[in-house]
C-alpha cells in the first residue's frame, strides 16, 4: 500500500513536470479522496495545488475537504483566488466554516465575494459557535421535508437534493416556523405505501441536541440511539443543523486523544507524533514536568522533618521507594477509572458518596493484600519491628492514595475543571508526599516507643 | 430525563401488577428501544421479560438487542422457550451470534430447532470467528446486487429486503461466485437514470477488510473513507459480511477503554464502574499492584548497595523522591504518547529508529530544563556539591526514563504483546530503580572524590 502510494506520487510528479494534466486526471479518476491525500500529502504545496486542479471540478472540493486544516490553509494561500473561490463554494458547509475560522482577514475577504449571499450568512453562522460546542461541528447540508408531503413526493425531492446534502438517508420534518416535529429515514419512505404522508410515517419527538451543548454530547446521543445523524436545535428552538456520525467519530477520537494524553500530564491535543516538531513536543511536556518537580519538593520536606528517625534507622530508606510508589500506583488506578467513568457518563457527579464508600472498601482490601506481601520483605530486611512499621504504613498509604485518586476528578469537575487534569503523575505526586509523612510518622511513633 | 424514566418505570410496574398489557404497549409505542432499556433496565428480570412480551412482535427482537449481554443471557433464561426462539429468529445476525456464544449448551439446543437450516449455519459461521477479529463483529444482514441489474430493479429489490437488512444505504455488488466486484450507495442508485445498470454506476475496487483481521482495522477503514459499512472478505475471497459504522463506534469505544485502563495498570476491559462488583474491581486492580510492589524492591536494593554513601550524606535522601519521580513522569509521558501513536497508526514499528533520535533530542532538552530548576533547590538545601550531584543525576535520570518509556511499547509490539501493557506505573517502576542506581552512583563518585 505504502509502496504503491510512493510509486504513484513519483509518477504524478513526472506528469506534472511534463505538464501532462490528462494523465494525472486519468490516474486519479477511480481513487478515493482519502487515498489521493495519502499519495500527494507529502508533496510541496504548489504541486499539491496543481494536481488538485487537474481533477474534475466537482471532485476538487471533496478532495480539498480530506486534507488536514494546516494543509488546507496552505493550499488556500497557494491557489489562484478564482480557483479557491470555486472550491470554497462547493465544500461541505461544516468543513467550509471550519476552514473560514482558520484563515487570515485578507484571505476571508478574497473568498467571500465569490459566494452567494445566503451561503455567506450560513457560513458566518456556523463559524460563530465557540470551539467545543455542538454548533462548531454541525453542518447545514441536510434535507428537510414538510409534514404533508407524500412519500413519493418526498423521495423525488430527496433525489433532487441528493448531490448537495451531506446525507439523504435521514430527513428532518419541520413546520412552517422551522421547528423540528419529526424525523424520517429514507428506508421508511421506501417501504411505506406511495400515498402515505411524511407525517404518518415519521418518528415524532426524535432525539435532538442543542447547538450550545458540548460536542461530546452529540457523540453520546448518536451512539445511544444508533443514529446516522442527530438534529441540532438553536436558542430559538428552530432546526439549525445536523451532526453526522462520521463527524461524531472524529470528535470521539479527538476527545479520547486529549483525555489519554492529559492522564499522563501532557498538555494540549495530540498532533501526529511523527510530524510534530521537536519544539512542540518539548512545549507540550515541560509544563507539567516542572510543576511536578516542585510538587515533589514536598516529599523532600517530609523527609527533612524526620531526618533524625531516618539516621537512627537507615533500613527505613530501603522501603521508601516501594511504599510511596504503591500509594501512587493505587491512586493512579482509581483516578484513571474515575476520569473514564465520568467521561462516559457511567458515573455522575451526584454518585460521589456512593463511589467513596465503594472505593474505601476496595482500597482496604487492596491495601491489606499489599501489606501482607510487603511484611515478609520487611521481616527479612529489618526484623519484626520494621516489618510492623512497613505493613501498617502500607495499609494507610494505599488507602489514602486510592481515595485521593478517586476524589480528585470529582473535585476538579465540581469546580468546572476537566477531571482528566487529575493526571496519574499529579495523583502520584500528591500520594508520594502524603506517603512520606505517613511512613516516617508511623516509624517515629512505633520505633520511638520501642527504642 | 432520569425522573421521567423513573416515573414511567413505576407506571409500568403498576400496569404489570394489574396485568394491563395494552397500557404497557401503548405507553411504549413511540419510545426508542434505547430509552425503553433506560426505563426497565433496573427491574427484576421476570418483569423485564413480561414487558418485552407486551410489545408488538417485530419490536421485541429490536428491544432485546439493546440490552447488554449479561441481561440478554438472563432474559433468555427467563423467557418461555417458544417466545425466546421467535425473538432469537428475528434478531440482527451479528447480535444473535454474539448472544449464542454466551449461552449454555442446553440453552443453545433449546433455541436451534426453531431456526431455519440456513439461519443456523449462518449463525454457527458468525460465532466461529475468534474474539477480537473482524469476523466476530461483522453481520450477515446486508444487501447484495448482481452487476447486470438496472437501477430501477435494484431500488425495487432494496425496498423488498429493507425490513431484514441492517443497512440498505450501501449494497455490495458480487459476481456469480460471490466475489466482491463493487459497491453502490442508495443515493447513487436514486440519482442515476433509470436504465443504467448497477455495473455502470458502482464503485469498483471498494475498500474492504478480511474476516481474520483485527477488529480495530474495521474502525480505521470506516473512519478513513467515511463509510457507512465496510465489506468483509473471507479466506476464499468471497463476501462474508459487513461491519457497520455503529458497531465500529462501539468497537472503538471498547478498545479505548481497554487502552485507557491498561495505561494505569488495571487489567481487563472496563465494566460500568457503578455496577461492577467490589470483588471484580479488586481482582482487576490487585495483580499489577503486587507485581509493582516486587518491582519496586529493586529500588530498595539499589539503596541498600549505596547505604554507606547515604549515611555519610543524609541530605541526599531529601532529593530521592523528587529525582526518581521526575524520571518516572517523563517516562510515563513518552510511553503514553507512543502507545497512542502506535494504536492510531500515526507511528509504525519501522519508525522506531527515527522516534528514538527524536525522543533523545526532546528528552535532553526536558532534562536540562529540569536540572536547572532543581539545581537551585540543591544549592539551598545541600550546598554546591549536592547541587552538582542532583543536577547531573536529573539530566541522566530524565533522559533514561524518557527513552525507556519510548522503547518499551515498541519492544512489547515486537514480541506481539499489546504495547499498552507498557503502563505508566510499569515504566515508572523501571525508571525508579534505574534512577536510584544512577543517583547514588553519581553521588558516590562525585562526593567520594570531593571528600
Amino acid at each position: 500500500m505504502n509502496d504503491t502510494a510512493t510509486l504513484t506520487a513519483n509518477a504524478l510528479s513526472r506528469f506534472l513536470q511534463a505538464d501532462d494534466r490528462q494523465s494525472i486526471a486519468a490516474a486519479l479518476r477511480h481513487e478515493h479522496p482519502a487515498d489521493i491525500v495519502g499519495m500527494i500529502g507529502e508533496m510541496p504545496v504548489q504541486e499539491m495545488a496543481q494536481i488538485l486542479l487537474c481533477l474534475e471540478a466537482n471532485k476538487q472540493a471533496t478532495l480539498f475537504g480530506y486534507f488536514d486544516h494546516e494543509t488546507q490553509v496552505e493550499l488556500a494561500a497557494a491557489l489562484e483566488r478564482t480557483d479557491m473561490a470555486r472550491i470554497f463554494g462547493a465544500m461541505a458547509h461544516d468543513e467550509r466554516a471550519d476552514l473560514f475560522a482558520e484563515l487570515t482577514e485578507e484571505q476571508r475577504n478574497a473568498l467571500l465575494p465569490g459566494l452567494a449571499q445566503a451561503e455567506r450568512e450560513d457560513m458566518r453562522k456556523l463559524a460563530a459557535y465557540p470551539e467545543g460546542t455542538v454548533g462548531s461541528v454541525m453542518t447545514s447540508d441536510y434535507a428537510t421535508l414538510p409534514p404533508a408531503m407524500t412519500t413519493v413526493q418526498a423521495i423525488a425531492h430527496l433525489r433532487r437534493v441528493a448531490p448537495d446534502a451531506e446525507t439523504i438517508y435521514h430527513s428532518y420534518v419541520v413546520d412552517d416556523e422551522r421547528r423540528l416535529v419529526g424525523s424520517v429515514s429514507l428506508r421508511d419512505l421506501l417501504v411505506a405505501r406511495d400515498t402515505a404522508t411524511v407525517e404518518e410515517i415519521m418518528r415524532r419527538d426524535p432525539p435532538f441536541i442543542r447547538a450550545e451543548d458540548k460536542r461530546e454530547d452529540a457523540v453520546e446521543v448518536i451512539r445511544k440511539y444508533d443514529l446516522l445523524a442527530v438534529p441540532v436545535i438553536n436558542g430559538g428552538d428552530r432546526l439549525a443543523g445536523i451532526v453526522t456520525y462520521d463527524d461524531a467519530m472524529d470528535v470521539a477520537q479527538e476527545e479520547e486523544t486529549e483525555r489519554f494524553t492529559k492522564i499522563s500530564a501532557v498538555s494540549g491535543v495530540g498532533a501526529n507524533m511523527l510530524d510534530a516538531s521537536l519544539g512542540l513536543l518539548y512545549r507540550r511536556r515541560i509544563p507539567w514536568l516542572l510543576i511536578l518537580v516542585f510538587g515533589n519538593v514536598f516529599s523532600g520536606i517530609g523527609i527533612a522533618i524526620y531526618e533524625d528517625t531516618i539516621s537512627a534507622h537507615l533500613a527505613l530508606v530501603f522501603f521508601l521507594p516501594l511504599l510511596i510508589a504503591s500509594g501512587g500506583n493505587a491512586g493512579s488506578q482509581s483516578a484513571t477509572l474515575m476520569v473514564r467513568a465520568l467521561a462516559t457518563g457511567d458515573v455522575k457527579m451526584t454518585d460521589w458518596g456512593r463511589m467513596l464508600a465503594r472505593e474505601l472498601a476496595v482500597a482496604i482490601a487492596l491495601a491489606a493484600t499489599m501489606a501482607i506481601a510487603v511484611s515478609s520483605i520487611g521481616f527479612v530486611r529489618g526484623g519484626p519491628e520494621i516489618a510492623l512499621v512497613v505493613s501498617v504504613s502500607m495499609v494507610l498509604i494505599v488507602t489514602i492514595g486510592s481515595l485521593i485518586g478517586m476524589l480528585l476528578p470529582f473535585l476538579l469537575s465540581r469546580f468546572n475543571m476537566d477531571p482528566a487534569t487529575a493526571s496519574a503523575p499529579l495523583v502520584t505526586s500528591i500520594a508520594d508526599a502524603v506517603g512520606v509523612l505517613v511512613y516516617f510518622a508511623i516509624a517515629t511513633m512505633l520505633l520511638g516507643l520501642a527504642g
